[in-house]
């Protein structure tokens, strides 16, 4: 089964906000056995929309819309969609019944352009939105599958989770999809292709691997395709596992997590506590740590000691220290981790410290300068970084280089490396 | 002008990456008066990478390609697109050398696969890349000129900035934008629409309204277009200022921005400080805050007191307050903040205490609920949220609604409000 997203929109091609929907629909039917050949984000116009529908017309069996249903003269598609399918729209009386106690409950005054969200392509199948007022839409011309959803996130996510994936997974398959997962850390995607060229060389054809570097990490994804299910597992894993021991020392984790999910189950399964003490990263450190569920388990909590006052007094780093080296220094970085994980007792704590840019930098530390700590069961390891001069990119770097250093020292002290 | 982006790669197809390079393009372009009409990813399939720079011929002065430039097996946009150009591929000297300095500067030894990296098409222009190893290349074909970038963000943004941007902008205008921005807050998309419903249906045809919503915020864009620059100029601030004058209290401000840039500003004109201490929210509002370069003028830091013995030990809130009322709920909540304020000398002080989910719900506190407290400088507002089961979710619109509370509480106690 092949499909295309499409989505519909100016604040897309303007740059105001970034597609986001699409990644999660790719993601839900990549799981479910279904390539999406092609991602497309088009204008609210009339004749943007038709092309975009036509061009999918029986070169793909379903096709996924989202954006303008909304109940503002910019959202278009319905009335644009009925041109296409040659039909008109209807007053869905169930529908509007839900858009009127969805007003009710919430004792707001209902207005005619919300009566209109009721409003649906005649001859379709309505896809009842829970969450909100604009309900999806199924309709078919000739080979191809269309549906029409609202571009809110969390619509969206419930109408594909509640009707639309359900739906799709009725099928039946004939080919077999397999995939093999490792995550790679501390080695550059050349060397790391150089390392593996034969066994990336002798792969059948019917496994490719993909490379998928981040800014500190490469995950590499073995995709096999066979109508033999055992066959094409079977196999797949026997390439991961020639490229896990090749690897060795760098690999990770051999599935699909990521670097901070990956040590949370590990402090959790291991009795540890963790604590983060921030200055240059600001937070964003401890926010990637507790957006995982369950992290409350091992990470007890943290501080942004941002100023130097908050250095001293929420983790006792001594003035003479940030005096006689600095606030981005190695000194700072290891009395704030230290502190913090006698402070806050824990058995592990990172720590910040850097110039993220723009401004701020000098001859002896200019912007990029960054300082990370991991404060461990024995010892307390610390790195210097250089950056250059972007501050999301600082932050970024710095983030994941300290879970990477995390990850370092946890190996050591707890031996959790990856054995076959 | 009129522009496509294409991006190349699966990874984008499988939702394994979310595509911020085309909305970054998207972005700097709309700057440069450019429209993109089309944003597509596509399969690093030779086929589709064909289509796609075919379908784009002659139909859009300006193509921006990324991704597949890289050193591994999976990279073929260059050679897919010397069929395309009907060209070959030559090794570049200047682009050789520069790659071995790279590697040599760094200590590491240069591969083939890195050598490769200085191939490139016959008779393009070669954008120099000194951030990586992959050049950028530019290509005419008919009316089309086609711009091939690495897909790396910081090495495509380097390459935008440096050699890309400052090319399109050498071309004259002769039509010419104006835009104006609204960010309201407290008003749903509908009330909104209703609101000024009559200054929509008055706006000439060269003036389009946009409404940009996020969870918690609505953007309103006025994009006027014409050939007389001062008229169209002219004629948008009439329409926005008919907007924020009929608007009034909900408009945070007049100017594209956002709800922390603007405190941020507000904050160090009225040379006032700020602290936050986040339970359900984890770091993610301080990581908000210090995204913004400058912040260090108003925030001095902050907690992330995820445990309740943190709570205590950092904030001072009482431990009968936790176990009569809860971590999650209005005592407690007021107390991070004052708390927060006091020791750590600030003007405001912002808390969240919550259950983000998946777990952790009651009969009585369901997934979702959420308490916020804001203390300024005369008083302490709180308020209770109860969202959804979607942990993601729950903490985004919790650090929005917490800089809208903060933003509610400066408006009353120093008059921030706009005024025409």
């Amino acid at each position: 089964m092949k499909a295309h997203i499409i989505t519909i929109g100016d604040e897309i091609l303007i740059g105001q906000i970034v597609d986001t929907n699409s990644a999660w629909i790719a993601t839900q039917l990549h799981i479910h056995n279904i390539a999406v050949s092609q991602i497309r984000s088009i204008s609210d116009q009339d004749d943007a929309i038709l092309n975009a529908l036509s061009d999918s017309q029986n070169q793909v069996d379903l096709v996924l819309i989202t954006g303008g249903l909304g109940p503002t003269k910019d959202d278009i598609t319905k009335q644009t969609a009925a041109k296409y399918f040659d039909t008109h729209l209807r007053r869905d009386q169930a529908v509007l019944q839900h858009v009127t106690q969805f007003f009710e409950s919430r004792g707001r005054t209902m207005l005619e352009i919300n009566r209109q969200q009721a409003d649906v392509l005649e001859g379709c199948t309505v896809l009842f939105n829970q969450y909100g007022t604009a309900p999806g839409m199924l309709m078919k011309k000739e080979s191809t599958t269309y549906i029409f959803m609202p571009g809110v996130p969390f619509e969206m996510k419930h109408l594909m989770n509640t009707q639309i994936l359900p739906r799709l997974t009725q099928q039946d398959h004939t080919i077999f999809l397999s995939q093999e997962n490792i995550i790679v850390g501390g080695i550059g995607e050349s060397y790391l292709a150089e390392k593996i060229a034969d066994i990336e060389s002798e792969l059948p054809a019917s496994i490719k691997l993909a490379y998928l570097p981040t800014l500190t990490f490469v995950r590499l994804r073995l995709s096999g395709k066979g109508s033999d299910q055992e066959a094409i597992t079977a196999s797949t894993k026997y390439y991961a596992e020639q490229i896990i021991h090749r690897l060795a020392d760098h690999v990770i984790a051999n599935y699909d997590t990521t670097i901070e999910e990956f040590l949370i189950q590990k402090f959790i399964g291991l009795n540890l506590t963790l604590t983060t003490a921030e200055s240059c990263t600001g937070g964003s450190l401890a926010a990637m740590i507790t957006a995982i569920a369950g992290c409350s388990a091992m990470y007890v909590g943290g501080t942004i000691p941002y100023s130097n006052k908050l250095k001293q007094q929420l983790l006792g780093v001594r003035e003479e220290t940030l005096l006689q080296y600095g606030a981005v220094s190695e000194q700072t970085v290891i009395e704030m981790a230290e502190g913090a994980k006698k402070k806050f007792d824990t058995n592990y704590a990172i720590s910040t410290s850097g110039i993220a840019g723009p401004g701020g930098g000098t001859i002896d530390k200019p912007v990029g300068t960054v300082w990370v700590a991991v404060a461990g069961e024995r010892e307390t390891i610390t790195q210097k970084f250089q950056f250059q001069n972007d501050r999301t990119i600082n932050i970024e770097r710095t983030r994941q280089l300290a879970l990477f250093m995390l990850w370092q020292l946890l190996v050591k002290e707890h031996q959790i490396g990856i054995s076959l």
